[in-house]
């Protein structure tokens, strides 16, 4: 018996079942983004202060992944977007078939965009595809500016690196531009925003960079341009 | 093939290796910490200060758990205290035959406390037992005060809880009498400590207990008692 191959097989089911959920995603045209970081980073936040800013110009609906309880969930609902709770009970990421299975209890039609809130963990969400048109990394300028370094997999993955916290900056040692240096040397095709859900600072760039994501992949896909 | 066999059967492996290091760590007079967090709580800023605090009376050695990078141990090395760094090289969590392989780096005669840095993570480490005396949780103030109720096998399998980063409780929305009910909630046998690594508000209270608990622990052990 060998681990590794276990592992394989686990991984190919799960981009089997992740690439039929992007084929429903191209057919349904949503746009969708799988949110991950650490636990306490801010994901929930980031979320929130999110659909405050795009609610206006599109559709939103969540799915939200947690080890435990539907705290998250009750967050979200409270901006009147459709929300479904995933509880793994343990488990320590989110899996295609999960996804599958929520969006059973999702209705799509006229969503443009969906956010996927991951479990908060930034070393095995990496190795799982959902579906998603794109990951988005959030780190918290409280976690210390070498985590790109120490968890490089969800650095390589993501498209959009989320700087968060940065209203803290002047009661830690975190240097911005080492953190974000340590980032690009991973990834230089990364987009990184600085934010703060508590001034809410950063938030319409972010927003208006997923927003304009949103056109250009819906325009391309309507043409069959690959994305 | 099912994939909870395989599980189990890594686990039951897992147990069987972590028997053997907690032979050795007995029949050394070693007491073994498995430090356990999130990224960024502060788990080597809390080793730091706890070695500052407690070289003077104890032998220590540490092993450090990274996904990537030797950052954290040389980090460490500057203690002049022996340290082995373990690149998990992707792998979310430290298991037995990796803290095994590591002590075959290590001289343990003399060692009287072993602090395993484990990789950081709030899910995964807590289902693998390494051998150790006892786990000890981190969660600093910046991740919010729900973290025991949204990950709570870790809560559960700890016996201390190190708040940490409590010198930012002026600048952030964390209540701390929340954050330690909900732990307690969890656990009600954890022993809380509130800590500052940049203040050392806390270290010494901390250092104390855990100096405390090696000498019961070597008393116990000397005379057969079970610990």
């Amino acid at each position: 018996m060998s681990v590794v191959t276990v592992e394989r097989k686990i991984l190919e089911k799960n981009d089997e079942v992740a690439a039929r959920n992007r084929a429903l995603f191209k057919q349904q045209g949503v746009f969708v983004i799988n949110l991950v970081s650490s636990p306490g980073s801010g994901k929930t936040s980031v979320l929130e202060r999110t659909l405050q800013e795009v609610q206006n110009t599109v559709s939103v609906a969540v799915i939200e992944g947690d080890v435990q309880t539907d705290l998250d969930a009750q967050r979200v609902a409270r901006f009147n977007v459709p929300v479904v709770q995933i509880v793994t009970n343990g488990g320590c990421h989110l899996e295609a078939n999960l996804v599958r299975d929520a969006l059973s209890r999702l209705d799509l039609s006229g969503v443009q965009l969906l956010v996927i809130e991951n479990v908060g963990n930034l070393v095995c969400p990496a190795n799982y595809d959902l579906g998603e048109h794109l990951k988005v990394v959030i780190v918290s300028t409280t976690e210390g500016d070498d985590k790109p370094l120490k968890y490089p997999a969800m650095f390589r993955k993501a498209s959009a690196l989320i700087v968060n916290k940065i209203d803290l900056l002047p009661h830690i040692k975190c240097c911005l531009n080492e953190l974000e240096g340590n980032a690009l040397a991973i990834n230089p095709e990364l987009h990184v925003f600085e934010t703060s859900c508590a001034t809410g600072e950063g938030i319409a760039e972010w927003s208006e960079w997923i927003l304009e994501r949103i056109k250009t992949t819906r325009a391309a896909e309507s043409i069959g341009v690959p994305v």
